[in-house]
C-alpha cells in the first residue's frame, strides 16, 4: 500500500476468497455484522474495481486532516512509521460509522468530543511507531461505513494494539459510534 | 432543490442544452475553463446519472460542517433561507479547487486563515438572507473541482452578491485558490 498520499487515494477493501491478508477474525462491537469471508483483498485506486465474487466490498478514501492541529500533525509526523514494513505481518482494519447527532455537530463541538474530552491524537500517539495506521473517509461517497481504519503492526504489538482500542472504546467519542466491525488480519 | 440534508446529497451539474437555468454567463477566474453551454441541468442523488451529451458534468457532494463553530452555525442558521423561493430567480455555481499546499495544512491551520484571517463565514453572514447557498464537495470523489458552491438570490440582489464575491476573493484564502469559474444563471 502507498504511504499517505497529498491527494485523495480511492481504496477498495474485499472480504474474499483471494487476496494477500488471511482474516483471523471479524468481531462486530455494534450494529449490523458483516459476511464472513476468509481473505482480505485490497484495490487502490478509482481504476481499480472490486472483485466481482466478493463477499462484501467497501470503499472509502484518504483525505485532509479533519480535526489534527499542526502541534499534532507534526508529534505524529516525527514519530509515525509507514505501511508496508516487512516485520508487520498483523493487520487490522476497524469500519465504524457515527450517529447523525455527530454529523450534525459543528466543528468546534466535534474537535472538542474527539480530542479535548476524548484525547483520541493523544492515545494514538502512544502507541507509535508501533502500530502504523491509515484513515478512509467513507461518508461523502454514500457507502454504509464513515471510516474504514487500517492499521499494521508486529504479531509482538498486538497486546499494545488491543490496549489502544479498548481506550478508544471507553472514550466519550464513542457513545457516537453506531456502528462498529473489528477485523484482525496475519499476512502470510 | 432539496433544503441541507442530514445525509450526504450527491448533485451533478451539467452544463447542457436542457434544464431549468439559463447560463446567463461564465467568468473563468483562474485557472483552466469550462466549455461554453447554454443552460445549467441539476440533478440530485446518486441514482441520478449525468446527462449523456452534456458539454460538461461535474459531481460534489453535501457534508458535514468543517469549520463553522457552533456559534457561527446558530448566527447562520438564524439568518439563512432555503433554496427554491419563488423571487430568486438569479443563481450562480462557482466551482472552485485549492492548492496542495492548502490542503496539506493541519485543521487549525486551515481553520485560522479560513475565518480568523479571512472572515469568510462572517463575509458570508453580512449577506444573508437575501443570498441562499448550498456547499458541495467533490476533492474526495476524485472530481476535477474540491467545491461546487450554489447560490440563488432575487434579481435586485445581483450588486450585493458580486460585493460578496468581491471581497471573498480579496481575502488570504484564495491565494490558495488555483481554479475558479464564475457561473451566473437565471431561471426562465
Amino acid at each position: 500500500m502507498k504511504p499517505y498520499a497529498q491527494s485523495p487515494l480511492l481504496v477498495t477493501f474485499c472480504g474474499a476468497d483471494i487476496g494477500p491478508w488471511r482474516i483471523v477474525s471479524a468481531t462486530t462491537v455494534c450494529g449490523e455484522p458483516l459476511s464472513p469471508a476468509p481473505r482480505l483483498w485490497i484495490g487502490e485506486g478509482r481504476d481499480t474495481p472490486a472483485l466481482p465474487d466478493a463477499r462484501w466490498s467497501l470503499r472509502a478514501t484518504t483525505s485532509n486532516a479533519r480535526y489534527t492541529a499542526a502541534s499534532e500533525l507534526s508529534a505524529m509526523q516525527s514519530k509515525q512509521e509507514g505501511l508496508g514494513r516487512p516485520g508487520a505481518t498483523r493487520a487490522a482494519l476497524i469500519p465504524i460509522s457515527k450517529s447523525p447527532t455527530w454529523w450534525g455537530m459543528a466543528q468546534d463541538a466535534r474537535r472538542a468530543i474527539f480530542e479535548e474530552t476524548s484525547h483520541h491524537i493523544a492515545i494514538g500517539l502512544d502507541y507509535l511507531p508501533a502500530v502504523a495506521r491509515r484513515l478512509h473517509h467513507g461518508r461523502d461517497l454514500g457507502e454504509p461505513f464513515d471510516f474504514l481504519t487500517w492499521f499494521e503492526y508486529a504479531p509482538e504489538a498486538e497486546p499494545a494494539f488491543d490496549e489502544m482500542v479498548a481506550r478508544l472504546r471507553a472514550t466519550p467519542e464513542w457513545t457516537y459510534v453506531t456502528r462498529e466491525i473489528d477485523i484482525r488480519l496475519a499476512r502470510d
